[in-house]
């Protein structure tokens, strides 16, 4: 009675594999600080769930496949907003930005075919192409160079005839980093060059700070019929119980094969569909208080963290995520040991260990990333821990 | 710039590939009955949006990736009532009894492997090894035998190496029949005699007529450690859009498995959870009337379908399906040509053709699978339309 080869060899969660250790600490009565996961503690706009209060159908009803009107409507005027045009033909509402990114890999990859992905990448790239079948290629990047591409031939030399896409996640989790136009230019002539496809994750793409812009590979036309969009609610209106993500393109070939896989699993929550649809009237100062409250965050934690010894960290300019260095030989298991050995003021905190980022062994494993969707104040608190954690540590 | 061959291959849902023909029929001023499809029309009991009235957390949080302890808890009750035991650790909530699916295929099932399921059978299931990418293997059974199983040999031959676990739904979409005690002890005994894996579909649990019983193979205490049970709430409480499934086994090394795969999607939606939880306390009194609704539709549908010359069907036992052969050569030909250019009263209908239930080819070309869905007085329009329409198709 064996499992599936491919259910084995899948691994857990690293975000969220210290989860046991957290709720063991907060057994003997510690507070639990969360570093751990881009869980935002921002209030989502009160539209959802008014809007949810009003809904009146009698039968709660299976949605269109495609996604309800409202809500494609909704997202279309928002793209619109950033010089973005789409039909609905273009779209399909997807459980996630989690479903959108399945979608987009099946539907581009053969099992036996790569993707190019910058690492450290969000872990759960590795879960979708696992299930999927493909292999991904790493395009390793570094703190140094605050996580940028390499340049184009670093680039080309990991193109195989293999390869059929690359996948983006800008602003990125988890390193925060925003490509510049120039970055995004290179992947366009990439993708033009060696006959790819680009996918490109952009659910952060409000968190932006120090006045930068974010730049789509939606916004180039010679490439239109290559970039297939991951989009979410979220994080940009701090409705992730919602599962309500988008993927999204301008090749009509692509989204009717993805409607394949959409008509297969029904339709993504009606309810949710409708609320989050209204959600596009949140108002502009909504977004600049939310951003506002994220960079304070960011420098807060920045600054702190940029103080304690021998700590590597370049200031991230999106997202809400920050890979450090610390001067610990493996992060996993200083995360274990905070959480079971360490506290102050009653307080210990949890950290995301950065190996399961990385594909290629051995890269990560003094680094840990950083959320801050926690408040200020326990953000400072989150920082003198850490400090005293790694004295304490390297004291052992 | 190819897709996938994978993706390629997939078909589109043949129960909802002649919805433009549907459109195009209201566009023209047709009120256009739906037998097609299973979405209840049966009211979703109240004290699903007055619980989602009721909630009122500031933000809107992933839920865990096993699901809402409030929900596991609810489902731990229900299927106590049933006289089967689980704890928390049995269950995993999913997007649906889609994505319960999908995780059992894949965490049960090598590529190469196959998954034995009694044809006609729910198309989706198809997609879903397209997904997986795992072979299925037909057993087919037929409407004259009431779409029973065949004898144990029969079973029996169509094992190979390859065979690793069985997939049945009772009571059965598309055909309503529900399996005697007999053939699940059949099923158990290939089981244990081929150490295979059983995946039983219970989502129309409640749907079941003339004092008949429904039985589980989770009954069974020999093979307890292989049925993956697969459930929902949809058809249950009439809340298909909910997208609220759930997937159980007494196997803990299935269930751990299967939350890698939760944990990559991260949770099912939140509120949807909260407000499923609620629905254990409907009363008895809403299920007898429903049941009563759907036997009174159910004889009206086949008294009248009895009497059309030349139709063969035999009467189900469950769920809220009928597969009738018509003494038409194409179904699906005749299908579109309803729709396209036969209305009654300023009527038409639409019927779900049933070769796509089929996994062997040439089979169900004659049948069409009716859900009985729609009110009383529908039901009765419907089957004059249906009588009229093939008259007048064959006079062609």
């Amino acid at each position: 009675m064996n499992l599936s080869n491919r259910i084995n060899e899948m691994k857990f969660s690293p975000i969220r594999k210290l989860s046991p250790y957290a709720q063991a600490a907060r057994k003997k009565g510690l507070k639990v600080l969360g570093l751990n996961i881009g869980q935002p503690d921002i209030e989502t706009p009160p539209q959802f769930m008014e809007t949810i209060k009003k809904y009146d159908e009698k039968v709660l009803k299976y949605s269109e496949s495609r996604g309800e009107a409202v809500l494609l409507e909704s997202f279309i005027r928002y793209y619109k907003d950033y010089g973005i045009e789409f039909t609905e033909e273009n779209l399909i509402i997807t459980n996630g930005g989690s479903e959108a990114l399945q979608f987009a890999l099946f539907s581009l990859l053969n099992p036996d075919e790569e993707v190019l992905i910058p690492e450290p990448f969000y872990t759960n790239y590795s879960s979708f192409t696992d299930i999927v079948g493909c292999k991904v290629r790493a395009i390793t990047t570094y703190g140094d160079d605050g996580f940028h591409l390499p340049k184009m031939e670093t680039m080309e030399s990991l193109i195989t005839e293999k390869t059929r896409a690359i996948l983006i996640s800008s602003p990125s989790n988890p390193t925060g980093t925003i490509y510049t136009k120039e970055e995004i230019r290179m992947l366009a002539d990439l993708c033009l060059k060696y006959d790819l496809y680009l996918i490109s994750d952009e659910v952060y793409r409000e968190f932006v700070y120090d006045g930068l812009e974010v730049h789509s590979p939606m916004d180039i036309p010679e490439i239109e019929d290559r970039v297939v969009l991951i989009d979410s609610i979220s994080k940009r209106y701090s409705a992730c119980g919602a599962r309500i993500g988008l993927v999204a393109s301008r090749n009509k070939a692509i989204i009717q094969a993805m409607m394949k896989l959409a008509q297969s699993r029904l339709c993504a929550p009606t309810l949710e569909q409708v609320a989050a649809a209204a959600l596009y009237e949140t108002p502009k100062s909504y977004f600049e208080a939310v951003k506002k409250e994220y960079q304070e965050r960011r420098d807060i934690l920045f600054e702190g963290i940029s103080k304690i010894p021998q700590v590597k960290v370049k200031k991230p300019t999106g997202a809400f995520y920050m890979m450090i260095e610390l001067p610990i030989d493996n992060a996993e298991d200083f995360c274990m040991w905070i959480l079971e050995k360490f506290s102050y003021k009653n307080t210990t905190i949890m950290m995301a260990p950065a190996e399961g980022f990385y594909l290629t062994k051995g890269l990560g494993v003094k680094e840990v990333r950083l959320s801050y969707c926690i408040n200020q104040e326990d953000l400072s608190l989150a920082v003198e821990i850490l400090k005293l954690a790694i004295e304490e540590y390297n004291k052992k």
